[in-house]
């Protein structure tokens, strides 16, 4: 399979924009076509998971329906309208002895996609990497093998159809533990591993991996209201942060207050964030302020909730928040709240994190919100790749360079 | 080691160009003041090597003289005039909603560089990634470990005397094999490691390593003489490249002749290869049209000689030479001569290396040689950074966002 995905991405490297476009809207018809074959598949799947005694929240990933299987083609049929970075001049320069230099994005190659239980993975990351003209194989979890394998046929039969070199797409057929050990080895054919799951997976494939990594971890989203914060302001971004969508990597999990705006904010905010249902777990002089709330331990400041939980820390000022979100936090987003825009510069600029706000949000931290069209996922990393990465960070370069037979 | 070095990042990544540079020149003033003590240290290892009967070419390598020092401390100098990537705006842009993001060079954090004989390394590394706002940790080899320790001795002393963050630079002390492994392991602290030297290094590094490796593999560059090559370019290009300087990464190992060319072509190059003492090893063609030549076996077309050897092959045509480099190749720099232009474009595009030259000898795959002012070695990755890297590829980037009270 590997030496197939290289032969396929040099193949796929040469194909136009209008090629690889005709391509993806051709892949989105048969994804519609097939779907009756699709949710036959899926409810095998959701019988063998229910047999298993999977969770109602696994199974809920697990489940596709027309409506999911229309937004699977629908967001196929979109990532033909994007922009195609391949080709893009990055840079061109020429040197005093006449050599012109051009650094131009080419794709990756060939990039493997480890996922587990949602099947619409298999769409999203196939066609991401197919835009930029990698070939891909994937793996899938074994809890979604059915649906997978149908998805992926209907991939290849609309891609076929409209030109799609053989092999660009494949599926891994099985979804024993042993073929993530022997993509992990496979550096002479794969270029690039890309783990979409829990914090597990990520970490056997690190540690087998001989090829380069892009890490998907845990988000642990820091919002901090400093002195020169305004109350609504500070209150909506808070709820905003934690509430909108709990359980995904760019929710808010502990908010740090500054001493000074603490005895304002914090009631008006427990209130609201209560209303909503979270729970609160606060230090020791967080808990001087609110009534009833539970007590953070050591714990909370590096857990990842994904839940309705929200860790509260006050703080003695700008210094302690940095410190503490470098120390505790997943560098991944955090966000400050002031009017204050001498505090605002340097909570961006010292703060080690992939997305660093002001007066934002945590939960724009997102390819769409940042207006990519498209993300493959948000890298924890810092090489080649770092927060919402969108179809650019799914392209390497190469050096082109023109003369007229200069030698050193 | 590795928890000091990231506080010392956080420190580092706070400096001023200004402060960076001012630090640079005390450091290359410290190496300068020590060369007594740093030449004192090198005769420990060269007896030492001489002991353990080491080759001629590795004493060599690790030799230092006056000269070599004063090359050293002005190569220190020259970092402190280059342009200082971290701060820049890569890419700036507004949403509808007003948010609005920057993207913004900053260090990558903590590197650890792992490297062989060479003592100079120790302060190429060190300082480029100093200049980057990064910390290093330095592990060299046994071979050199007197003359590493004085050198580091003087960047530190130098720069602490302008106001280097403690730890900034380390070397570790030992070179046993387990600081490899326990490095490989310190995902935690470490955010990139760099092996600098064989094959044999490069392999242990990535087999170990949990964080990203920038890897310099081998350079199989190839020169493709196409039908419509100028003969007098032809042979100036494949002497240049072959044997300029042998023994590097980028020196021609394999010349590839299209079948038209090669009558006219390939006695007068054969004539000028073995005038400089190149062993020529051919292809059956080749060696119907070539007396005397040694037969090239399926090794030769997959190995990086960096000595005055080349492989010939003749080859039928542009496909034929594509295919030839993208299945033998090194994926580093590979080379056309032709006066056609759609056949030189061909083979930019087709062609997968880091580097694709058109009429130009493959010695100009270097950072200097590009106009980067320093090089921190030629990555055979296609991850983060291919080809040379200056200081721009040992940054990473953050979005910073800017908005007013924005929620989802």
């Amino acid at each position: 399979m590997g030496r197939r995905a290289r032969a396929a991405a040099y193949r796929l490297a040469q194909l136009s924009t209008a090629q690889k476009d005709a391509i993806l809207r051709s892949m989105a018809a048969a994804v519609r076509t097939a779907a009756p074959v699709i949710l036959e598949a899926n409810a095998l799947d959701l019988t063998d998971g229910t047999g298993k005694g999977l969770s109602a929240a696994m199974l809920d990933r697990l489940r596709l329906d027309p409506t999911r299987i229309e937004a699977i083609a629908a967001g196929i049929g979109q990532v033909a309208t994007l922009p195609d970075p391949v080709g893009q001049v990055m840079d061109a320069w020429e040197r005093p002895n006449g050599i012109r230099i051009e650094q131009v994005r080419v794709p990756i190659g060939t990039i493997a996609i480890i996922y587990e239980s949602r099947p619409n993975v298999t769409a999203d990351a196939a066609v991401l990497c197919f835009k930029t003209g990698n070939a891909t194989i994937l793996r899938g979890g074994s809890e979604a093998i059915h649906s997978n394998r149908a998805i992926a046929a209907a991939l290849q039969t609309g891609g076929a159809a409209a030109g799609l070199p053989d092999h660009a797409i494949q599926l891994i057929p099985t979804t024993d533990r042993e073929s993530v050990a022997i993509l992990a080895g496979m550096d002479r054919w794969l270029d690039l591993i890309i783990p979409r799951g829990g914090k597990g997976l990520i970490e056997t494939v690190v540690s087998l991996a001989r090829m380069p990594v892009i890490k998907h971890y845990d988000g642990i989203c820091h919002l901090y209201l400093d002195a020169a914060a305004d109350p609504a302001m500070a209150i909506a971004l808070a709820v905003n942060s934690k509430t909108h969508k709990p359980g995904v990597c760019n929710a808010l999990e502990t908010l740090l207050v500054h001493r000074q705006a603490a005895p304002t904010i914090l009631p008006p905010l427990a209130a609201a964030l209560r209303d909503k249902g979270v729970e609160l777990r606060g230090c020791a002089q967080t808990r001087t302020m609110l009534a009833d709330i539970v007590p953070a331990t050591e714990d909370d400041w590096s857990t990842e909730y994904l839940d309705l939980i929200l860790s509260i820390k006050i703080v003695d000022g700008i210094d302690d928040a940095i410190a503490h979100i470098n120390r505790y936090g997943s560098h991944h987003t955090d966000s400050i709240v002031t009017a204050d825009v001498a505090a605002a510069e340097r909570f961006l600029r010292e703060v080690d994190s992939a997305c660093v706000f002001h007066n934002v949000s945590t939960r724009f931290a997102d390819g769409g919100e940042f207006g990519f069209g498209a993300e493959i996922g948000i890298s924890t990393d810092k090489l080649h790749a770092r927060g919402p990465m969108g179809l650019r960070e799914l392209t390497s370069y190469q050096y082109r360079v023109r003369g007229n037979g200069q030698i050193r």
